[in-house]
């Protein structure tokens, strides 16, 4: 008999297209974007990390207890790539609705991925 | 006539399995590696934060210029999730073996993703 699998993580591959490129520029909105969803998720905060790139972009972390959200931006194709990693039973679909809004995506392509398949 | 698209990022989505439990619980070992990584694909760190759960496991991210790389371990089951994401012209393939050497993965699962379709 065949053995059932599970996952440990979830990860969302979240593609924003066509946001406003002002949206996409500062770090700082970036990152309360990033913590808001976090929140959302009622995922606990250990960290952040965000950057600017020359001449524009962003690059972020939150590192949260239950894994981590990264973001990278390029202003210029008005297009924003984002991960959520979560192990554990946080809200993500509450996290996702809160970014898209946030990012005003008028395009968006998601996938969950499952990480770490274990006999049960 | 269809318009030709383009990848803006390369996701390397790795998953190891059967590691020894000891060299997937202590932060600072991890981040030696992940770092080590790095440098074999010639990327530029930015930063790195690792920390370590309770009662074990590890959780750390990369910051490199060209985007990131992220780990997280359950040693309980032998088992770390590795995300490498990156603009610009990396040697990838330099850095997965670094870490598949170093985590001495006697199994593992490799996808990349491209991310960012845009037009060129």
């Amino acid at each position: 008999m065949s053995t059932p699998l599970r996952a440990l993580g979830r990860h969302i591959i979240l593609e924003l297209y066509d946001c406003p490129e002002e949206l996409l520029k500062h770090p700082a909105e970036a990152e309360r974007f990033l913590l808001a969803a976090a929140a959302e998720m009622k995922a606990t905060v250990v960290g952040s990390n965000f950057h600017a790139f020359s001449p524009y972009g962003v690059s972020g972390v939150v590192i949260i207890q239950e894994s981590h959200l990264t973001i990278h931006t390029w202003p210029e194709h008005r297009y924003a790539a984002i991960d959520i990693f979560t192990c554990g039973p946080l809200e993500l679909e509450a996290g996702i609705t809160s970014l898209l809004s946030a990012f005003q995506a008028k395009r968006h392509w998601l996938r969950e991925l499952e990480r770490g398949l274990v006999e049960d």
